[in-house]
């Protein structure tokens, strides 16, 4: 996946505007937080989908791309002294400790429209089609708006400091993060101009290792130390804040994961191509250990 | 056009998502600020041009609401405490004042994810098309973007209390105002499937009366009462910022928006329909005393 990497980074940095113009230091702000990026999941995906329905790669890129702006702009807003107040992020000082809270704030505003901008430029539709650019927008849009990403972010606030049932858990994980990547599996179909049933099953593949990826950073924050987990262990608990681990306990936790992870796994059987690559996905972030 | 504001506000509430939901806090949230709306300039704008283009009526409502769904979204982050840290709007007490700053944070976004993608469902592509939808999409979200209203929103900050030439404060302006009001006028064409003639001529229309409208609310800030204006007069001039008033004077400036009103108007005869009533709203907004 490291070639799909390289390509996300360059086409990141291709789609920002020109640094040469008055809001420069809005510009820069954008493409602290895009340089910032961790493991590139969601791109690799749309690419890895987009692969598996025999697609044009060039067809996955501005999805692959809008998907990651989508999930930058998230964290930089995220980060901001209203929500989490985070002075860090990956090992860096978050973007409104460098730029300030005003242009982070509109640095991530701006994130997203241009997420949807180069999910509609002409190059776009021409290398897929003007059909599947509106359709990946509005799968795109639903799943980060009021009904998913950020619909999941205001249920975590209202449970902050709270002992939520699992049912809350479940609805406030699968919002906040599963929708996102569950956006990119179907965006990846959706550049290959796929069918109903293959983006179906791209998305169940999505939102299984998406509420797997979460329940596994739940045992993480246990069991993990502070070195290999690169933040402070035990965070969760300290915040008397529900966890799939306090309400399950760790060994159901595991069980849970790898349930997930072989139902991910058996999603994909409804592809016809080589699905070893999203199979080790899944396992990858089943058994990672940060 | 009142007709026009009545079908813009039923269907803004019905396109917000059901307040049956754990996230219900984040559609009242939402709710409040569309219905706290000033005078839909814009959608009236959109509907208005699809009118002039012989469009069908039914496919600018996307469109209208999805401007609408922007203008607002920028309110709300315009208002938070890290930016204007305005406690009123229009008279009410703002987002942040009712929904505390991380929902008033997470509804600016959810805004602006929801206006994307109205103007991509099945039913607005079976209202214009695909290839008009997408076209909608990238032209409003370049628009309201790092190189639209969000970047005039950063030259704003950079030039706070500072005394900013012409050529800063008419790109500004035009960023920060002109822009989504342009892309109210291009996108009631798009509804319309214009061809590009008059899509440029409606942007040029767009671009004149939105200088001119900022114009005009300078010159008000210092020729109004503060009974007139609804907000305390000569404020511009408190923080020492430069508004056209200061750098030309109140007369040349009442010459730039009647000349303004004038080139607006004349762009409106590159259409054969009757465009009495966008004449008419040019002069209304010119002659307007708050």
């Amino acid at each position: 996946m490291t070639d799909y990497i390289k390509q996300t980074e360059q086409a990141l940095y291709d789609y920002l505007p020109d640094l040469n113009c008055r809001e420069k230091e809005l510009i820069e702000s954008m493409k602290y937080s895009l340089e910032a990026g961790g493991k590139r999941v969601r791109p690799n995906l749309v690419f890895s989908f987009n692969e598996l329905c025999n697609g044009k790669t060039d067809a996955a890129v501005p999805f692959a791309c809008a998907v990651e702006m989508i999930h930058t702009y998230s964290l930089i807003h995220d980060d901001l002294p209203c929500m989490d107040n985070d002075d860090m992020r990956r090992g860096k000082p978050s973007n409104h400790k460098v730029y300030g809270e005003d242009t982070a704030l509109l640095a991530g505003d701006a994130l997203q429209s241009l997420a949807f901008e180069i999910m509609t430029s002409d190059k776009a539709i021409s290398q897929s089609s003007a059909a599947a650019c509106c359709k990946a927008v509005n799968t795109l849009a639903a799943y980060c708006g009021a009904r998913g990403m950020v619909g999941g972010q205001v249920i975590d606030i209202i449970n902050e400091n709270k002992s939520a049932p699992l049912e809350v858990l479940r609805e406030m994980d699968y919002k906040k993060t599963a929708c996102l990547i569950k956006a990119a599996c179907e965006l990846g179909c959706i550049s290959a101009n796929a069918d109903d049933k293959l983006i179906k099953s791209a998305s169940e593949y999505g939102e299984c290792i998406g509420i797997a990826f979460q329940i596994q950073d739940d045992i993480l924050d246990v069991t993990s130390t502070d070195e290999e987990l690169g933040k402070p262990v035990g965070s969760d608990n300290e915040n008397a804040k529900s966890t799939y681990v306090s309400l399950l306990g760790i060994e159901k936790c595991r069980e849970l994961v790898a349930e997930l992870t072989d139902k991910a796994k058996t999603a994909l059987n409804a592809f016809d191509g080589d699905t070893t690559a999203l199979c080790d996905f899944a396992d990858y972030l089943a058994s990672r250990k940060k």
